[in-house]
């Protein structure tokens, strides 16, 4: 396989928390390809590069990858047979892979940009597994990016962990696990908490643990907003990349 | 308090991880506090950032800082007294502590360069409670990095996690733990795992996991060291850097 695939973590939102090596990347890629989450609307990933790396000249590929309640892991392991929207999300990452692979074949460099972190929940990596179907010796290299767990933490003014301390990381729709993980965790960071706010705040108030909570939305953008009194953050304060950190 | 103290994550190991931010920020700084494991040793953080910056004429304060088993944080929790390494310490400490509220006070930036992110187990913390102690209105900035654990997992082409997963982060020396954490989480971090890593091994044995596992020593660095099968890792090729990554 001539070309790279290069996998871009672009860091939480502010612009120069780009690595050196990712602006170095970004500049000599031809082809960058981007997700949204919205058919209509545009990437935040490619927002932030743009801020950083002139892009004139370069062809970008948008792919939208809606989010999705039953995630094709689990399906795939619970045996289910993908549902219609899993056939609509399968059809979009095939044109995507299709669409990357066309490049690489001709020897043309690829950067896929994703949000915070790769390791840290990019959708990329169900991209992965479908690249990797299509070409087994896809040549791939992952840049490890700022995630926007500890970037939260960094505008917070606090560590996740120290010494012998247990660090739990848990996306909030898991609310089963809340109550044990913050039994016997040290810290615990929950992700992507909008929609499941208040039951979050009523656990925490249950467990004498409201007051070793803070709330960080947006952290380093221009809209960052800090409740170091959680109860105190509303709704419409919220947005899906809010986080909670609990410290106990 | 008028100068400004900035705590900066300058990365796993690789110069080109450091953020646009780091390098701004360090190359601004009149003076750079970098801590070292030993005291005749020299400051991994410092060589990273050399090698991107050029940091002539600029003031570097080097802080010794021992590894120490019993954390001071533990101490105070359980209301002992600190013993006499704790004192010696402590003494470090305050004395780092000194050097740079005297350069504060003198309206001098200082720039605390820690590995990795500062969120995650970095002892920045622990200079942080004595400089608060020492300067409650202190003007502080923390600068997230690139973590070892996720560049680690870079370096291994994996996600920790996707979709609903759970992710747990353990410093090694807390076995007690790792077995509960292998049962409820889907991925578990174990982090400087050399000293305990025949623990490790035998357990992720007994539990039918040791294929799940992968070592990674010294990600992204020149001698970094990559085991997909972690009992052909053996103590030599093992830093106090490396970390296992179990996937379920």
């Amino acid at each position: 396989m001539p070309g790279i695939l290069n996998v871009i973590g672009v860091g939480p939102g502010d612009p120069e928390l780009l690595t050196l090596k990712a602006v170095k990347i970004i500049k000599a890629s031809p082809v960058l390809c981007v997700p949204k989450g919205r058919e209509e609307g545009s990437s935040l990933a490619l927002s932030i590069v743009e801020k950083a790396v002139d892009l004139k000249g370069k062809e970008i590929i948008e792919s939208h990858f809606p989010m999705r309640k039953t995630m094709k892991k689990r399906s795939a392991v619970s045996g289910q047979r993908p549902d219609k929207d899993d056939s609509e999300l399968d059809a979009k990452w095939d044109e995507t892979a299709k669409a990357i692979l066309d490049r690489l074949r001709m020897d043309i460099d690829v950067a896929f940009l994703t949000l915070g972190d790769p390791a840290i929940y990019s959708t990329f990596f169900y991209l992965y597994d479908r690249l990797l179907e299509l070409q087994p010796d896809l040549n791939i290299r992952i840049i490890p990016g700022v995630s926007s767990v500890t970037a939260a933490a960094a505008r917070a003014g606090i560590s996740l962990g120290l010494g012998n301390d247990r660090i739990a990381v848990l996306p909030a729709n898991y609310m089963d696990d809340l109550k044990p993980a913050l039994e016997s965790f040290d810290t615990v960071v929950l992700m992507k908490v909008s929609k499941v706010f208040n039951e979050i705040v009523d656990m925490l108030s249950g467990m004498n643990l409201i007051e070793n909570a803070v709330c960080i939305s947006n952290a380093g953008m221009d809209d960052e907003k800090i409740f170091r009194n959680i109860k105190e953050a509303g709704e419409e304060d919220l947005n899906y990349f809010s986080t909670v950190i609990v410290k106990k």
